[in-house]
Formats: C-alpha cells, structure tokens, sequence
C-alpha cells in the first residue's frame, strides 16, 4: 500500500513546500527582513515609543503579506494571526503618514496626523482591526489592543478601537455574506463564528474543575517551557541569520523540509481507522477538500487520524479538535503524537525568515493537548471542551493575556457557557506560568534588545536618585545661538534633545528656558531666519518662512533632514539663530535629589522622551542633565546600582 | 368587569407599593442618605480621588441592600444595578480597611491595603464583580470597571478584575446550579444567561441597517434628552431633599402612588386582546407567578398587553420585548404607552430617597422604542431583535458607554451575531448624544459639586500658567520645627498638606526639603518624640514609640485623629519636633512658569493630591504655593482666565 505512489507524493508534497517557504524566505531577506516573524512584539515596543528600523515601512507590509501567505501555503507550523496584527498597524501606519512619499502616494490632508501620539493611537486601531480580522473577534480586538498592545490607554482609545473593530466585523461580515452564495471559489467558508460549539450541554461536575485546575497547572507549566525554548532558539537562529540573506533562505528549506517529513511521515505511521458507524456507513464524511476526514491511502470507509489533522488547513484541523461529540475520532496516541509535533515544529518554526505567528501553534499544541488530557482522565465533559479549555491553558500560558484571550475564544466559539471554566482555567495558568518568566512577546521585544519601558519600575531605582543616572556633562543651547555652534553640536553629537539656557543680555543670570529637538533645530536652520546680531526674532518672523507643518514629524518610511545636508555658507555660519520659536517652554523637570523611581513614574506615566534634571540649590548651571529612555533600562541601572554599592 | 373587586385590588396594590416605598425612604434618610440613587457617580468620583461623606461606610452598605430591594418591590420605576455596584464597592471598602473598627469586625492582616492605591483596586473590582452579578456578565463587569469606572487604569488591574469577576461568575453559576433543583423557592430561576435569544436567524440587509441607524440617531437624542430631564428634576428634587427626612420620605410616597396610578391605570385602560392561536388553544402560557401573559381580568383565553409588561417583574418585562417570535404579542400603542410610561417613571423616580438603579428605566424603555421603530418600520427583522437594538441605543445615549454595554448585551442575549448592530448602533447613539450634553454619571458627579478631575484639561488652561492659580502666601514648616506653631497651624488652617524648607543650621540657605500630611503630623505629634533643642533625632527614635502602620490612612468608616485631640502640655508646645522621618522627599513639583495644561496632565496621571510651585529663579522662596485638585475645576480655571483677560 505504502508503495511507490506514496513515495512520489511524498518527493512532490516536500518539494512543493520547500519551493514555498524558498520564496517566501527570499522576499523576506532580500526585500524585507523586518517582516519577519509574528510582528507583535515590534508594534507592541513601538506602542511603548520605540521606533525599530522600517517595522511599519510600506515594503515591509507587502512581504508581510506575501510573505505570510507563501508561509502558511508551505504547510508551516505557523499562525497568520500575528503578522495580520502587524499588517494592520502597518496600514494604519501608512494612513496615518499620509500615504508613502516614497512610492507617490500622499494625501496632504492626513498631515493633521503627523505626531506621536495620534499616530499611535491610529497603529493601536490597527493592530485591533488585524486581531478582529484574523479571529473574527471584534471585542476581542479591542481588549488585545488594551491587555497586548498599548503602554499609554486613554479612554478615548477605548472608542476609537471600538470603532475600528466594529467596522472591521461588518466589512468582514458582509463579504462572508458575499462569499457564502459561492462567489469567492474556495475563499469565506463558514460565518463569522470560526467553530460554532454553542449546541453543547455544559454542566460540570468538581472533578471536571479538578481537571481543569490540572490542565491549567500543566498548561502553565508548558507555556514557560515554551518561552523559555523559543527564546534559546531564536537566539540560536539569531547567529545563523546574521550570516546574509543566502543562511537565511536554507535554514528556512531545511526546516520546510523538516516539517514535510514530521508531517507525512508521521501521517503515514498512523493506522488506518474505521469511520464512525453513526455517520454515512463505509464513509468518512469529507466536504470537499475542507472536510473533517482524511483518506490519506486508508481502504474505503477507513481514515488516517494524524493525516486528519496535519493534512487539513489551521483552521480546520482547530475545528476537529474543538468540535464536539466526537469523542472517539482521535485515540490517545494520534493525540500525544500529534501534541508532540506541534509543540516541535512550532518551536522551530518562529525565527525563520517568515512572517509567523504564534497564535496557530500554541492553540494547536493547547488544543490537542487539552483533548489528550480529557481523554485520559476519562472525565464526563465532552473531550472537545477540554480542547478548547487546553488552548486556553496555552495562550495563558505562553502570552500571559487573560481577558482578550477569554473573549476571543468566547467570540470564537461562541460558548458563553464556557467562560468561567476558559477564565479558571486562564487563572490558573498565567499564575503558574508567571512564576517562571515573562510572556513570550515581552521576552522578543527583550531579545531584539528594544529599550522597552517596563510598568514596573526596576527595585534599584529606590535606592537611587535621577542625579545618579546622568553620565558626563549636559551639551545645552543659549537661547539665540550663533549658527556655526549649532550645527557642530548637531554634527559631534547624536542627542534628540537639547536644553535651553536663557542667558544674558535676556535675562539676569542664566535659567532654564526651555527644551529643544533636533528635528526641530535643522528644520529651523534649513529656513534660514538668521541675524547678524544675537536678537531675538520671534515666531512670526520664522512662520512667515515656514509652515508649522515642517516640524510635523516625518513618517516611518519617509526621511527627516540630517544636519549634513544643510548647505550653510561660512557667513551664515556666524551668524545667529533664535531658538525661542521653537523651544518647549515647559518640559517636565525633575530635582536632581527626585527619587529615580518617582522619576521613572513621571517619565513612563506621561510618556516622555527627554526629562531634565534641575540642581537642588542655587548658583548651579540651570541644567544638570537629560534622562532619556536608555537611563531607565533594567542593565544600565543595575550596573549603576552595583557601583554605588561599590562606593 | 371593571368593578369593585378591580377598584379594591387597586387600593392594596397601591397602599402595599406606598408602604414598601415608605419604609425604604426611612431607613435611606434617617440611616444613610448617601446610600440614595444610583451609587455609581459616587464609586466614579471615589475611583477619581473624590472621597464623598460616607459613601462607603458599613450603614451605606446596609441600607443600600435592604433599601434596593425595597424599592424594587415597590414597583419603581428603577433598577437594582446600579445599586449592585456600589454595594460591590461598600463590600470591597469593608474588606479593604480590614473589617469595620466601629462595628468590632476587624482583621488585621489587611491592614497592608491601607493606603489609596489598593484601597482603589479593591473597589474597581468590587465594582466589577457587581456587574457581574447584577447582568450575569463577567467580561462585560471588567470592562465596565475600565470604562466608566476608574480613572487610573493599569495592567496590574484587568488581571484584578478579571479574577474578581472570574470567582463571581463560578459562584453565581453554582448558586444557580443548586436553585434550578427547586431549593429556593421563587429565586433563581433562568441560567447564566438571562435573555437567551440566540435560536433566531440573524442576515439583515441595507433596509435593516438603515433602521438600525434611525434607531440609533432617534436613542441618541432621547438618551441626552433624558439626561438633560435627569438633571434638571434632580436639582428640583434637591431642594425638597434638603428640608429634611420627613419630606424625603413623604416625596417617596408621592412617587409611589404616581407609579402605581400610572401602571394599573394605564393597565386598565389597555384593551384585551386574544390569546394567540399558535400556543395552546385559549388559554395564554403564564408559567406559575412569572408567566408572560398576564390575565388581569380579562375572559379567559385573552390577555392584557400592557400588563403582562407593567405587572411583571422587570428582568421578565425586558424578557418580553427582547423574546423573537412574538411580533404580534404588543401592537403599536402597548409600546408607545409603555414606552412614554416608563420614560417618564424612569425620570421622576431617579432622585427619590432610595436606592435607584438607571439601567432599568434606560433598557426598558429603549426596548419598547427599540420595538416601536421595528414595528413602525416594517423591517424584514424580528421586532424582538429590534428591541435588543433599541435597549443598546439607548444606553449608548444616556450612559454613552459603549465597549461594556455591547458585551453586556452579548453576555446577556448571548447572540453573537447581533454584534456587529449593537456596535453600529453604539457608535451613532453615543455620537449624537455626545453633541448635547455629557453622560448621565458624570453629570450627577457635577451636580454634586465633587471635584471630579476630568481627562481632558480645560481649554482656557493653556493659556495659564502655573502661578496663576496659587492663592494666598504658602503656608510652610521648618524641617525642625517647634511643636506650638505645628498645632497653631493646623488648627489654623484645614491645608492636608505643607511643604517642608530645610533652613538654618541644616542648610546654608532655605531650600525645599519635601512634603508632610496634616494627617501623619498629627500621628508623628502624638507620638511625642520631642527635643528641647532644634536637632534632627532621625526615623530611628520616631519608629522605636510608633509603628509605621499608624501612619496608614483610616478607612472611610474609621475617624482619624483630630488636631484637637491631642492633649499637649505647655512645655511640650515650647519643645522641637524633627519632621524629616515623615516627610516625602521627593515630592513632584512645576516650575512656576510651566503651563498650566501641561500640569493638569503631571497632577492627573499621576494620581497627584498635591503638587509644589517652585521658583524659576534663585534668590525667592523655595516653594511658592501647593497645587491642589480644585486649582483644576474647570469653573474656578475660567474664573481665572475672565481675570487674566480682563487685565
């Protein structure tokens, strides 16, 4: 039976997948690395103020897309789930610049949105819209966006995403709608409940709680281990990777590969099946090519359990696991060796030069897992519950969400009867799983070494005060600068941030005016308002030559102005510049003696980017120093620390 | 038919509601007047640092539980919600103060949650877990919370709710477990889910949305037209209020009769109509005391319409109107007579001395409404469907909450499909009626007079700067000071907070030292650790005679010491206290010159109760005022601005 015909599927199957993830890596590599991997945790630090190189670039969203389409094609053990997250910021991104200057397309009059903070609250709809496209959740999205994605909320946020996700759902709705008439070929199958299971009776009984304490103590137990595998691999991979794009693209093929044999070869050690008497006898129902039974070389009325599942999309081999009634479908071993696949194969998978999400993987492992322990206990729930109970265990697990996970499944499912054993169970499991390390997002965003603030202040800080964190002397402005002194600070340092000293003849003794950016400055200097004498010009004077949307801050695809490419004569270069149009009159200060913990309160709780620190006492420069986001990194505080301790 | 035995059974309804409502006004006015209305304007001002007299104590709790369930039996016209939540609250204030000191029930281990932060997330889910138990929804109570609740929303808090809610839900789904076996009597009848209406169809097209969106624009203005009515008759209501108890309780009564006059009368004026002829022949179903079809006198086999939703209880008059299926159950002027009853029962009975819940009202005439249009419309959805859309129209125009109530709505309908409208219709109701007026929460918090710190800093701050506000000369101490001029100030002055200078021989010249709390100067000065000399004696000295947890703050049933309690001698006034162990170091302080708007922001997100002013520049007082919370009510910031213009 397992002959040559096999053996011809099997080289033409590998071949086709490994062809697949081939093009998918090369875009990736050559086109954008960026877009590599799930995308949350790079929208989730750039929600916390850090701008990772061309992570919302337009590029990046067309391999994002591609990419994760020849990914999924390929038969990986990935999710589409987080790169349609990133996808959604992406657009959102790009809407929120007014289009890519780079490929021609703008509109002038999204320029309003030209700052920090609506920019990110436009990415966070997006990433909202993404999670209710990929899961069909729209309350789903909105509380990913809250629990996941956002360091800053704002109520107005709340209405906002509720917006976009409300649109999201009825634009989704709708072409289902389109679809289900037969429209769209194979697309749109299925309504916007993913895997209707609301038909099942759910009263438990204090074993089946017991159960799902289990479940969860187990499924927090390997959800860390999940983490804790993927962050040794992804640092193993980050050597291969860093090799060029060619390491990239076989690495990739070589676990395409890997994937094919696990998949088939597996599929094909599995024993054939009898179907279940109590449907069509001597047939396996099959629906198409969707259908819930794979043949896969079994005699006539037979099926292949594990082919059932591997050989079927995400989705669907999800709809086999969750679905109930079907108590005897999957043995305990088909399960077990199941469970162990995919745990593998999702391991390895996250990190190769494809756009992947973890969504898919740990739901499948959690799934089946959860199956396997119901199956086992021989518990009176229905083991399809406990499927959907074991991917709850998981999510809580690995992501550590709670609430966006719970209603997702809830909006997945459609099971609100469910919901205080997905919630126990959640409980459970990110308690335990918590006591081990971080959530997976949070330990990428910490891998890829992103200077990402943390909610909690690190214990150090305590014992320190903001004076302890400046290093070497503070590079200030006067207040009318001569221009030659502007652009060689510029040119010698990297500072996005500048005080401001008032000085004579403006005011008496020096003071503090002010804060500067130096986005601001060569935008400033490129006008050319300049005097011969230091004297104060005044904003109309340099409104009449520039527009206050010149300082709006660029894009992430476009490009900023860099000082080198002032072309400033040696005349103008003497000559003086007035800083006060442009200076931040009011920054947040704090007192050198501040504690460094109500300091970094201030400074994550209002979102800032500078911070100056004032002297405590008078006859002092105004100015001591500037703490930026880098001075409250967990290291850089505990390497202080220990100095101080030193001392 | 309409005889005597009708005129009789009249009198005993409406002595039987009077007496009901009576007694609840009593034991509201002469007990607790805080525990009238809804309670949760109050639970929002407390989340927002606005502790109100009493709202939390023991007796409010009391009174709020057996005045709510007296005015539901009355017949208001009201719900018992709201009152759920801000006994949520009471419950978690109890327990977060360790017991109540005066009523002998303490725990001392819970003295650790003594101070505001915890205090505040005890009560934010305190308030989560009474959604859950007043709708059954869990998801919906923790959104709730994040929504209209709190203020200072952290991660930390949705992981607090969501377990908060998650052990609600359990307990609730047990209790309901064990009364659906007949052990309680007449309570606990129906599951978890409330309204079940997911069996219906649910495709709409163009036509339905449009009716959809009618609805929400028609809610939207009767919403803001309802909140305005709500705060014109509370003021009118004020005024009796504030004559005292007998005229609360006679008002109540008042009341009472209106509502009854109006439900049986217009009950009696309603025609009978025949039962119909799909259910048994004849003979309506009435399903023991809580039946659908309600007789009241009408010949067998027929039914009064009106009624069966006035002389139901409220959970089954909404029942009713949410039940597809049913379109010719009320015809058009039942629900325009229901609705026009309940609308303005709804607004006369808000403000009366009892417990009062808006939601009720609010649902229910937003079903009838809901119904009303769907009927009028003649679209191709089931009225009931209509009725559900309404009720969301109408709470997104009154309480304009959305994310909550669209899961609150799920969590009770428990159909999914209905999403997607219930969002659209969220989203215009909430729009129109945002161009009227404010929600009805926290209009109620401003007309009470409670500082409430908005989100949004007034416009007119950000042309004020930080010095504008202060008032007065500052009122400091001596980082050493003598004990007669701390009592004298303090008796002086009501001030909760004093800047501490550093002067001579401690430093060479004044500078700001930090901060004190009139309430721990009072704890340090009863303590009486003095020196006759001005030294510092240190933390060592003041924590061997007291014990760091007298410091913690009383709880809102508890009294803290009073100034005039303390029982100093005259010598005692000659000595010196060191206020350097209980004064904060580190307090955060603004520039004088810094705009006012930017400090709103400081002295909001970060939970501030008092803030320094310090001078620009060197050779000034060290401090030159304290900010407080009403530095920023938009009325005394206006005030301000008509000044600064006016010069």
């Amino acid at each position: 039976l397992c002959g040559f015909r096999n053996l011809e599927a099997f080289l033409l199957y590998m071949a086709c997948n490994a062809v697949l993830a081939g093009s998918a890596a090369a875009i990736c590599a050559y086109l954008a690395p960026a877009a590599a991997g799930s995308g949350i945790p790079e929208v989730k630090a750039y929600l916390n103020g850090v701008d990772a190189h061309s992570i919302l670039a337009p590029s990046t969203l067309f391999v994002k897309i591609i990419g994760s389409i020849l990914g999924v094609s390929a038969g990986f053990m990935l999710g589409k789930e987080g790169p349609m997250v990133h996808t959604g910021a992406c657009i959102a991104a790009m809407l929120g610049q007014g289009g890519s200057r780079r490929y021609g397309l703008t509109w002038n009059w999204i320029r309003y949105f030209k700052n920090d903070l609506d920019r990110r609250d436009l990415i966070t709809c997006g990433a909202a819209a993404g999670v209710t496209a990929a899961f069909r959740a729209p309350v789903g999205g909105v509380l990913f966006a809250l629990e996941e994605a956002t360091t800053w909320w704002r109520s107005a946020l709340l209405w906002r995403t509720f917006s976009t996700t409300a649109v999201s759902a009825i634009v989704l709705r709708s072409l289902i709608e389109y679809c289900r008439s037969g429209n769209c070929g194979l697309f749109g199958k299925g309504g916007l409940i993913m895997f209707d299971v609301s038909s099942r009776v759910t009263t438990y009984t204090a074993t089946d709680i017991a159960a799902v304490i289990l479940l969860g103590i187990l499924g927090g137990l390997l959800g860390a281990l999940f983490n804790h595998f993927v962050d040794r691999i992804l640092r193993r991979y980050g050597v291969i990777n860093e090799k060029g794009a060619p390491y990239k693209i076989l690495m990739t093929v070589f676990i395409s590969l890997v994937t094919s044999c696990c998949s088939f070869g597996l599929s094909s050690l599995s024993p054939c099946v009898p179907c279940p008497p109590e449907l069509a006898p001597g047939k396996c129902p099959t629906i198409g090519r969707n259908g819930n039974y794979k043949k896969f070389w079994c005699p006539a009325g037979h099926y292949n359990a594990l082919a059932s599942l591997f050989f079927n999309t995400n989705d669907d081999a999800i709809r086999n696991l969750f679905s109930g009634g079907t108590d005897s479908e999957f043995g305990v071993y088909t399960l077990l060796t199941f469970f162990i696949g995919v745990y593998t194969l999702g391991l390895i998978t996250y990190g190769v030069a494809v756009p992947s999400g973890l969504f898919i993987p740990v739901i499948l492992s959690g799934a089946s897992f959860g199956r396997l322990v119901g199956k086992v206990f021989g518990s009176g729930l229905d083991t399809g519950l406990f499927a959907i109970v074991g991917a709850a265990s998981f999510l809580g697990g690995t992501m550590r969400m709670t609430v966006s996970v719970c209603v997702i499944l809830l909006e997945l499912t459609n099971d609100l009867l469910l919901l205080p054993l997905i919630m126990l169970v959640l409980l459970v499991s990110k308690t335990v799983a918590d006591c081990f390390n971080k959530g997976v997002y949070e330990q990428i965003v910490r891998m890829k070494g992103l200077p990402f603030l943390e909610v909690h202040a690190d214990a150090c800080m305590r014992s320190l005060v903001a004076s302890d964190v400046l290093s070497g002397p503070v590079i200030t402005f006067s207040s009318v600068e001569r221009v030659g002194s502007v652009v060689n600070t510029l040119r010698r340092t990297g500072h996005n941030g500048f005080p401001v000293i008032e000085e004579e003849p403006f005011a008496p003794a020096p003071e503090l005016c002010g804060l500067v950016l130096r986005s601001h400055l060569i935008v400033l200097l490129n006008g050319r308002t300049f005097t011969r004498a230091p004297v104060k010009t005044g904003a109309a004077e340099v409104f009449r030559k520039l527009n206050p949307f010149d300082f709006a801050k660029v894009g992430s695809s476009g490009k900023a102005m860099e000082v080198d490419e002032l072309r400033l004569t040696e005349e103008e270069m003497d000559m003086y510049v007035d800083l006060h149009p442009i200076t931040n009159r009011s920054p947040y200060t704090v007192v050198e003696n501040m504690s460094l913990a109500k300091a970094a309160v201030l400074f994550r709780d209002l979102g800032l980017r500078h911070m100056c620190v004032v002297p405590r006492t008078p006859g002092r420069p105004p100015v001591l120093g500037i703490l930026t986001r880098h001075d409250f990194m967990p290291e850089y505080i505990r390497g202080l620390f220990e100095n101080v301790l030193r001392e």
